[in-house]
């Protein structure tokens, strides 16, 4: 049916390193999954982004502050603490070695996205400087090689206050628009909806997750049939603002 | 390909209300829809489920306390901010008339989870008092008509700290695990993964929310394609235990 939603993961795509063309590389895995159609949002993990932009640290060449030291306790590693006190303007809370920081787009996560998981030895990978910048790249670039501009997401594996586990959330957003707006719209007895935007990019980076997993390798996927508000879109709309923010 | 993960909208449920058999509903709409499959999870929206166990209260029989009125300022209702009061175990946050509070369930969210939307005129909607055993129900209940007992989640859409929007969470979880536990497996580059725990429950009910929209009267949908984690399952494990919370 028309209204189905689709998660297609994009499989094959090569390990990465800097400087690889991400968008072509993309381009083909679309090719081999049947082709972009119009309207689809294109997920990749930031992982993949930040690793072909060259967001890596190798800690070796680290030294720590004393306030990573203090951070890292008895179990973390204070270089890896240094780097994260780098990439945070605001430390939220800290329990040694677990830092929730807030980073310089805007966004509250753990480390300040600073991550070894998935990342070559002794290194660490850090959030792209600019996802929005980085989402509108590959958006232009599967333009360019496949002739269709689909939406484009930068996404992440982030926690949540009071939830156990994490999500997949948007990072960077490009061709949409990551909020969608309802207020002002009638329900379907057709009072009017109370206060109601939906984050829909980041329900599709966590719809992207359950078809790209973790451990399996694949850093992309398509999303197909969502409804998505049309827009250029950022993912700075996903940002609280500070005068609504009641948990800064 | 067999790796897709598909959202099937169940269209063609009526507006319900109490007593109705919602699980002989949504088997009717599965049947529509071309069958269940093994391995499905069904989302049923919070709304529905309680709807049909009768968790609405009528506001006109509300007598307001004056913490009530305190909380609702000039803006809110004071008698549906007693009813905020009756289903909360602690406020979290409040800027009247705006309420963040923890519910018996463990759940953080918006107004302890009473909603004003789509509920009859006058009336607030109540989170079910056992979604786990809503969910449960459920289930039994398509088992016993289809023949598949797929994985069941209540869902709602909650708003999150720091990032603007709601996006929809796993209320109550049946024949699945919510929680997908990867500590101690390797990545795709072999090396341990570090924290990762993926809220796999909250990632279905987000997007089973892209199917089905919030103002088009749609209250399930089929998640197909998902290799959910074995296990009876139960929401109470997205709850982050009060020793690892770093917000209460």
């Amino acid at each position: 049916m028309s209204t189905d939603v689709r998660v297609i993961p994009l499989e094959g795509i090569p390990e990465l390193t800097e400087g690889d063309d991400l968008g072509a590389l993309i381009a083909e895995a679309t090719v081999r999954a049947g082709g972009l159609a119009d309207g689809d949002v294109v997920v990749v993990a930031q992982k993949a982004v930040s690793k072909v932009e060259g967001r890596l640290v190798a800690l070796a060449g680290v030294t720590p502050s004393p306030e990573a030291v203090e951070l890292a306790g008895d179990e973390g590693d204070p270089r890896q603490l240094e780097v994260i006190l780098r990439e945070a303007v605001r430390i939220v809370r800290a329990r040694p070695p677990l830092v929730i920081a807030e980073t310089r787009h805007g966004f509250v996560c753990a480390s300040a996205g600073v991550d070894a998981s998935n990342a070559p030895s002794d290194s660490v990978v850090l959030l792209p400087l600019d996802p929005d910048a980085s989402a509108c790249r590959i958006r232009d670039r599967l333009a360019e090689l496949t002739g269709i501009a689909p939406g484009v997401v930068v996404s992440d594996s982030f926690g949540r206050a009071w939830r156990q586990g994490t999500t997949d959330v948007a990072l960077g957003v490009a061709g949409f628009r990551a909020v969608r707006d309802l207020r002002g719209t009638p329900d379907a007895s057709g009072r009017e909806l109370q206060s109601t935007q939906i984050a829909v990019a980041d329900e599709i980076a966590s719809a992207a997750e359950l078809a790209m997993g973790k451990a399996r390798g694949i850093p992309a996927a398509i999303v197909r049939g969502v409804d998505v508000p049309l827009g250029e879109g950022s993912a700075t709309d996903l940002v609280m603002p500070r005068s609504r923010d009641m948990f800064r």
